[in-house]
């Protein structure tokens, strides 16, 4: 394979073990380090596509499991693949389903060579294997695969995520000959391991040993904590090829992942910035707020007066408050398209730092100004005096 | 007054009794006939304002009512006016809370004053007389502002009707008398006498004495069916004076534009559009169809070819029957956008056609299209065989 239609990432800087990069993928590229909202779905919840772009987002991940069930991935072929489906023609990532069928599935059994469960929409029995992953994602048209890997539950003795993690490697390699390779689609495999240095060590000496287009740190923010997390990732990312992708998945917090762009990460995905959006929780340079608290009620200011998003131009904090006491629709709207737009913003400030050689002194400054929590409040106007 | 700033109604061609005219407010002009969207508690359910405005829509409907129990009007003025507040720079029309007061608030109790009753939200005692009506509005900032009337209940007697209406006139004179006057803001009167043509003629006879800016047509599609609200509308309209807007409050159906629009009338506004489109229901130039419908799940074409909606530019039936069988948000926020944008292309049409002078061929068209009921349902390519 040769030719700019390859999948590819193209190393264009680095500050530190910090990376600042670009994915080439069959539907466009992906500056990184990057942020993938998630699109569940075929959705990224109470947002339309052209919204998402307009945030900034140049990659999205779409959720195996939930298209699986609904409406199936056969259904999203026949209506075009999923990027017409949904109207968004950029990358697309898709998880493998493995992680929710571990925690939305019911009565899941396992052997070597898959997984059977039920599907939590209606019961159906489902039959999940490594090649049958590699075909729904080749549906679905997904820029980049992940394998099918069982996600190791937390907290696991050694002995149990040794277990896991062999077999998620004997899958990765069943994954890789069955994946349909074109010119501009790419598979990443998944480093297993748990919180053991050998164990993580030994999987990605397997996948790199199977060789693939981009390598994810997996089996993280599942309860482990920060510290823990930071150290398993500075255990891996030297295990990993430099000329390869790498992305922490499920992750993660605004400090999360200043603190993993650090460490040599290219990619993350989480639903925090949509599903805190969908409960009031805003994102600002000043910490994390709940609009829902009275003192935004009469508070003229936008929710943060650096951002360029509709929530925090055309809005007061006061509207957004209303909305969300009133329960409409265009609270969770605007406050996703806010947080979304937050993240994209904190993602764009890291590649800027890196290129610029400035990331730490960068994310020092990030760190202290997010301490703050929030800026301090305004008087009622119309308080009683 | 005087200048292009006031408030006033330009006729611009007729075609029989149907009006093609133009309304100058402070915030704006609109092109008449004309469809309100309406923006209940400060937001048209499920849209942006930018999208509202992308509809085509120029004018919107919010009510005193929802406002004035939440956030409250002087919440509202504090933080800039309902224009400012939901970020609508367009012109703005807002009932009086009349309609609200007696189909949504418990324990009322009427006296020649006002209106006492208890807030549907927390059960808090509110008083409401045309004076503080017309405060409030002038709180919100409306650019057109409604009389505060008894809305008469449907079946009422004709000693009813006529106590009734005649309490309104009273009212409305004192909304006439407490109305803030400024250049480019107007106060509509509101005929009432429920299906009494000739207490119609002497509630409108009330009402162009006291004079008005505009004059609505209330206590219409309360349940007195198509037939007889056109009856009233065919014996109400020649009773208004020519050079002021008429409109005819809470209609309608497509077909009862339709037919509103020939009987002479220049501003509606209703809940369908926007209620019909949370719940899957589209409307189309060949009737209105069920989103949800399994006929939908594999249907490839957009819900109605000739619109230009996101909705229809970039999804199709199958995608948006995923959606709502997903309980996904951006169901009801596309087909809101989609039946906003239908309304309002209906509306465009009707006003060429007055201007062609061809309304009666244009409406006879739209009523045969409309007749067919949906488009073929086409074979399902995933249906085993």
């Amino acid at each position: 394979m040769s030719g700019t239609k390859d999948f590819a990432f193209e190393l264009l800087a680095s500050d530190g073990r910090a990376r600042r990069g670009r994915i080439h993928t069959a539907h466009g590229t992906v500056e990184t380090p990057a942020f993938m909202p998630v699109g569940t779905a075929g959705t990224v919840k109470a947002m339309t596509a052209d919204a998402v772009r307009s945030t900034g987002a140049e990659i999205i991940l779409g959720n195996t499991y939930h298209l699986m069930l609904r409406p199936g991935p056969e259904r999203v072929a026949q209506l075009g693949g999923l990027h017409e489906f949904m109207d968004w023609p950029g990358p697309i990532l898709t998880d493998s389903g493995g992680f929710q069928v571990m925690s939305l599935s019911e009565l899941r059994t396992l052997d070597e060579d898959g997984v059977t469960f039920r599907s939590h929409l209606d019961g159906q029995k489902i039959r999940l294997t490594p090649e049958r992953a590699m075909e729904i994602q080749d549906l679905l048209d997904a820029d980049i695969t992940m394998v099918f890997d069982e996600c190791t539950p937390f907290p696991a003795t050694r002995e149990e995520a040794a277990e896991s993690m062999r077999l998620s490697m004997r899958w990765a390699a069943r994954c890789r000959e069955a994946f349909r390779d074109r010119p501009g689609y790419g598979l990443f495999g998944i480093v297993q391991g748990g919180v053991f240095d050998d164990l993580r060590a030994e999987s990605a000496a397997a996948l790199t040993k199977i060789g693939f287009d981009g390598y994810a740190i997996g089996g993280l923010a599942v309860g482990e904590g920060q510290e823990e997390m930071f150290r398993v990732v500075d255990v891996t990312v030297p295990l990993l090829p430099t000329d390869r992708p790498r992305y922490l998945m499920g992750v993660g917090r605004p400090r999360d992942i200043l603190g993993a762009v650090r460490r040599g990460i290219d990619m993350f995905d989480c639903v925090m910035p949509t599903r805190s959006g969908r409960t009031g929780q805003g994102f600002t340079r000043h910490g994390i707020l709940n609009i829902r608290n009275a003192r935004h009620a009469h508070d003229a200011r936008p929710l943060d007066e650096a951002c360029d998003c509709p929530a925090c131009r055309k809005h007061s904090r006061g509207y957004l408050h209303h909305l969300f006491r009133a329960n409409e629709m265009l609270g969770p709207m605007l406050l996703t398209w806010h947080n979304l737009r937050y993240y994209q913003d904190l993602l764009a400030g890291l590649r800027a730092a890196i290129e610029a050689g400035t990331l730490a002194e960068h994310v020092a400054a990030l760190e202290t100004a997010m301490a703050e929590a929030d800026i301090p409040p305004t008087p009622d106007p119309l308080a009683g005096g």
